[in-house]
């Protein structure tokens, strides 16, 4: 599939040509990180997953805000595959204990609760710890056994965006604090989902069967 | 900015395809949408906010299962932009009114308890309601004063999914269920947020200002 | 069984008096509803809950508003208890099934959104469905397999609290629209798990094992 | 103040006796603690949060578990009386600040994630802190401007019930873990509810007024 520069595609939108740009740029992101995947971290994360659902193992997640939201959504598909999935803070999520995979998402790697909730799972019940963050030096990714590293604005786009939009006069950055990060560790979960479908050979059919009906 | 198309990117890239592939598709489905965008919806939508803003109508939001997570993104984005937004179903939540604006999200429109959210805003006290769905014709957006349509998995992308997946040797679609109507309603928001920044005149900084600090 | 008058309770408590009658109208319902309560639904529900647990039925729970918050508290006990329960509308529930119990409290049992979730457990799929309430003749509890009936406000303490307080010369309820029936069945709840742990012979140190320790 | 013993309040009723003792058990406890109240500390809380409705300072909550649901049962009820409240953690919380009132409850007092909230928003930004504890020595209440002690099982009801059920054979408490603090915090806030009604002198119906209706 051919598809037009990010210049051309946007130059004859005159209308709401910010909004446009905007979703280019997520776009543009999800894509370029598709190159950058680190297929190590990511051989990793599968085989931790699936054999993680052949032997019962289950999944804690956690984040604060926006990527707490990600962290939901990617949960959701994990439970719809048939994994025993909970989610850090809500009503019914037990004790994690030393079987359990815990897995924190925060971009910047310093969010207070998320790292000090990481601090619990790992030194108290040694639970395994997967990170997803842009800082693999961040003080949660160094608890972790594992960090999958997903960028967002760096500190190079974000320059770069700086000095863009002063050219053309702007002052507002397109995708305000951890948006980019947000959007694309969704895209890289939902890809993740897609993967763990093929290898644990569950279908469509199988999800909707345990999509909730009360909604 | 030039890019691979998508078969080039992937071709060469062995090792979790299935995971990439996912998210090039939903990486091009944000680009598609900028260009099916139905800009006098977003007219309405924009003037609507902008407006609203300046009034102080309150924004409520409501949605089920991941589209429920999507909206709540944005709540957080409109409560860093300086509206008064409410999230149906949480803790402090008040009663909705004529003056408030309702924005409901669901990809199918059938959504049950989005459906009767929505009737509940609409018949009982009368308020705006704005529906962001897949299906300009379905109940949910029948009952809507502006419809913002954003396609996920049409009929036809599904039917091309399958049958290209068939010659393919396989059965599993890469972004199963709501998938890539979440992911792009997730980005377009996002570009709506871009797009009432430069409008209001609110820059990063007065986001960060109300971004939650106890997280 | 007698009781002090609460007035003679409080009488010497010159400070904070309107606190500290709402707290002793709350404890006098809580102590009534023991004497008031019906004996035969409390025995299907103790039986339908420990021959739940036996034959690994799933327990669903729902609720809006404060009653939504008591069925929280219910539900986290019983996944103490060893059960595995959901909350509709938390991330990871996954759809009702036939065999599946849903649990259900609406003082008045016209809370839509409660009615039309138990509906569709009950229509759609068949589940077990438990309805606790004031009003055993209304919309929520004509659906349900089993109600239990607790009092809250009932239509004659609203009279005697008004007439008093009148005589008194004021025209505050010491507790407002749901209060009574939310604490009440919050104690009820909380003895329910009493007996289920002699029922089941779970003592407090296997609910502390289970009890989250990420908070 | 003379009262009942629960002995003999409950000795008639055969069965459901362990369900029915709970609840007595919560209902003393309640009307025990209206006698152990310290005005002075009310005094305070109710000055605070009388003045801070009058100079629109916000208010934000925070627990964890099941005192975090009971918090937001508190925080429903300061919505309905006009407070401009918050719940830590969910959607459109914004940032805390200097002018801010949080209000954090824990039985032990040295609930991590509630403590790490607390010493955010007192050491980062000096908002005045509230803290309602079984605990005033605990680390949660010595961060505290104004401690509320509300008693639940303390180790004498402890060790009491743990002798009292011992003669009787039997070893399970009726009230496990946090059940007596949490259900007593909740008709404590009541009564401050209903105390605030009266000071601010909102009715019933101002209540209702801003009571959600999409539920």
């Amino acid at each position: 599939m051919e598809k037009l520069s990010i210049k051309n595609q946007v130059c004859a939108l005159a209308k709401h040509r910010t909004l446009k740009e905007a979703m280019m740029e997520i776009s543009t992101n999800i894509s370029n990180t598709v190159q950058a995947i680190d297929d190590r971290q990511v051989d990793q994360l599968v085989e931790l997953l699936v054999n993680g659902l052949k032997s019962n193992r289950r999944i804690f997640v956690v984040g604060a805000g926006r990527s707490g939201l990600v962290v939901r959504a990617f949960a959701m598909r994990l439970m719809h595959l048939g994994f025993e999935v909970f989610v850090v803070g809500e009503t019914i999520t037990p004790a994690v204990t030393k079987k359990d995979i815990l897995i924190a998402i925060s971009g910047s790697g310093i969010t207070k609760l998320v790292v000090e909730s990481s601090r619990i799972a790992k030194k108290d019940v040694d639970a395994t710890l997967v990170v997803i963050t842009s800082y693999p030096d961040s003080p949660l990714a160094q608890l972790a056994d594992l960090v999958v590293e997903i960028r967002g604005r760096t500190k190079i786009t974000e320059q770069n965006d700086y000095i863009q939009r002063q050219i053309k006069g702007e002052h507002f950055p397109l995708t305000p604090l951890g948006t980019l990060f947000e959007s694309t560790v969704l895209a890289f979960l939902d890809g993740l989902i897609a993967e763990l479908m093929e290898k644990t050979g569950k279908g469509e059919k199988e999800l909707k069967e345990r999509h909730a009906i009360i909604e």
